[in-house]
């Protein structure tokens, strides 16, 4: 399975996905203190960059959150350690990433590995061992050859350079067909704060955390359990609320360095998190959107509203029943207005309905009410917006005031192709 | 989108699943007490079978258990309240089913078809209304023409015979490629008692077509408490116990007469209701692993087992996680003896788990233990094992004694084609 799967990761390379943002990667800004380099290890693939490394400028402010898999991989286990006993900050920070091998599933060698690699790295910069976050993504269950790692690291540090953002997330990419950046620059008490995020993520995504490897940078000034919470709260509302195919990666991680270099003190509640926040917001949810884009075999681009619900949990149960649903994501795909599987979705999800009080729309068109086909519904009417690449469904239960949105991503025969058509 | 499917459905016969039993429908044993009839009522389908009448003499037993969807249909409705308040035995039993048309969100009109239905029924038998249960499997959304169901009802009580098993079996297909029966005999206390059961279902299913429903029959003499209790503890094991693509109908429906024609009165607790369990438990599972054998696209017949756990709800948890799982199910499809996927599921369950205890096994050949791949597993093992067409998947957890088993199929481009290459 693995070579096959790296001939197609690495070799005959995937037609970038139709729903990827127009205009290729974005203009990210140069967010003060954070360096970046990538550099061609070898991990597995050959002819491509598949290391990155950020190197963080004193006063680094390290927030994160990562995948709640009981079978989480060493370097996840690794960061969460170091995320729960934060070093002094002004001893600066680190991450260091390799695609092609996740060092999940890889025993007791798997930890050596991580200790391996995070060593080298502060060795080679100064920063604390305990201040060098690592992540991996690839194949489950290979020892990491984290010699090559190594070797490659005299010639990262020696690249760093400020914003080459886009370099950094193509060496992260496994799957995916497109690399994925947001940024924002937003400006609190008169100077300019930075934003810049990048992503990786195509398959095995569903909302447990972070779903994917992410870091983001700013240079904003903001302690470190304002960061995290912050973070927390918005991932539930972002990557939190996206799937792909329902399966949760063993190595989800979302990494997000505050370098503290620019703009005033951000006090907790002030209007300046405020707006800081609401940057935030749109540079994770921007982000998290163009991993559902990049999902694989993905041709449609599904939001799903749910309203009306006896609470936001219930509408998240809802809203994740009918976007993780094969019956609705294959309807989707063949451009069919299938209501039916839809209020199938609802009916499974064990969230409190009333058949009678459920109303469904496609895009503007509402299809479904009072347990029944809405009277003005024409089936010509859903099959020309299903024809359309971007769609909306909402769904109100009527009952209460719980809502949840979630996107999510068609299931096609590419996908089927990608996962199945690569035997041993 | 109906015309289109109903053409896949009826039109067009789908070939019979490579995974059907050999020999087709098995000789099913007559059930004293019970008479059936099949007739064509062209509810939606033209040139074949649609609706299906079971009359059961005075004295029979009904139980039954039937989905917990939010949204179920008009005549699970119906169902349930005829199930929650039995009528007295002596007045006999009927069961009328119709493919072609679920009447299933079809707002209160749904019911006044269930009324019109089950009282011609009544008023042809002389069976009670109260003790006439019926069951629609078809599209979604559309009022049921019962009209032609009464219509058809004078040829039918005309027609009735014992032991038509598979013609009734036949009648209320839909996406079924094969008609789903299963028997048993069993000699208590030196007389012979008999059980047949006929189901359909092509996956847990598409909502716009097919559902699952199981009919069992017997001549058995057991009080209604007993043979409910029976029923729903068995349900457990076996359909509840089988997935094929995650998705819930509205309509799923399992309903047990027992004719009491035969044998002694089966005492709660006695070697006899042992006896008659051990062969419901066989009749129920086959039933349930053929309509899993029938699976939408399937090639592959995959029976996860997983032990170990901290207690069988947890065992169950990452039983469904593995089965349910698209990157599990596409590597089946594809011969992927890819060990790494199912890790990401146990990780994903939400059951107590611990990496390093986790041992896996396809089939004989163990292939993870103590938290990394066996020393002793090669991938061509697992490569040639993998190619069989019935699968067994094991994952023991190392934390204590909670034991599931469940069974499911693989992901195939034939799924998606079924449930997406059909537009409006």
């Amino acid at each position: 399975m693995r070579a096959a799967r790296v001939a197609r990761a690495a070799g005959k390379a995937a037609a970038v996905s139709p729903l990827a943002p127009a205009g290729g990667f974005p203009a990210l800004p140069d967010v003060a203190g954070v360096t970046l380099a990538a550099g061609s290890a070898g991990v597995r693939y050959r002819n491509r960059t598949d290391v990155m490394l950020a190197v963080l400028a004193p006063g680094t402010v390290m927030a994160g959150v990562t995948t709640r898999s009981a079978t989480r991989a060493a370097p996840v286990l690794d960061c969460e350690d170091k995320l729960a006993r934060p070093a002094a900050s002004d001893a600066g920070a680190a991450i260091v990433v390799n695609s092609g091998n996740a060092n999940a599933f890889t025993g007791a060698g798997g930890r050596a590995s991580v200790a391996a690699v995070t060593g080298a790295v502060a060795a080679r910069t100064g920063v604390p061992e305990a201040r060098v976050f690592s992540s991996s993504t690839g194949v489950i269950g290979e020892p990491l050859p984290h010699d090559r790692i190594v070797a490659a690291l005299d010639g990262l540090v020696a690249g760093l350079r400020p914003a080459v953002f886009a370099d950094a997330a193509r060496a992260i990419m496994t799957t995916d067909t497109f690399p994925k950046g947001a940024g924002a620059e937003v400006v609190l008490d008169g100077a300019s704060v930075r934003i810049a995020g990048i992503a990786k993520g195509s398959g095995m995504i569903a909302p447990d955390m972070g779903t994917m490897l992410v870091y983001i940078f700013t240079d904003a000034r903001i302690d470190q359990p304002q960061l995290q919470a912050m973070l927390r709260e918005l991932t539930d509302t972002s990557f939190n609320a996206i799937t792909v195919d329902s399966d949760t990666s063993t190595s989800d991680t979302l990494l997000f360095a505050a370098t503290g270099q620019a703009g005033p003190q951000i006090a907790s509640g002030s209007a300046a998190a405020e707006m800081f926040r609401a940057a935030l917001k749109d540079v994770m949810l921007d982000l998290a959107q163009q991993v559902v884009r990049d999902g694989e075999g993905a041709t449609k681009f599904l939001e799903v509203q749910v309203t009306g619900a006896a609470d936001d949990a219930d509408a998240r149960r809802v809203a994740l029943a009918i976007a993780n649903s094969p019956l609705v994501k294959t309807a989707v795909a063949g451009e069919d207005p299938n209501w039916g599987r839809v209020v199938m979705a609802v009916g499974k999800s064990g969230a409190a309905a009333d058949r009678d009080r459920l109303s469904i729309w496609f895009g503007p068109h509402i299809v479904a009410e009072n347990g029944w086909v809405s009277p003005d519904y024409r089936e010509e009417t859903g099959a020309a917006y299903m024809r359309q690449a971007e769609l909306v469904l909402r769904v109100d239960l009527g009952l209460g005031s719980g809502t949840s949105t979630v996107w999510t991503c068609d299931l096609t025969h590419d996908y089927i192709r990608i996962n199945a058509d690569y035997r041993s």
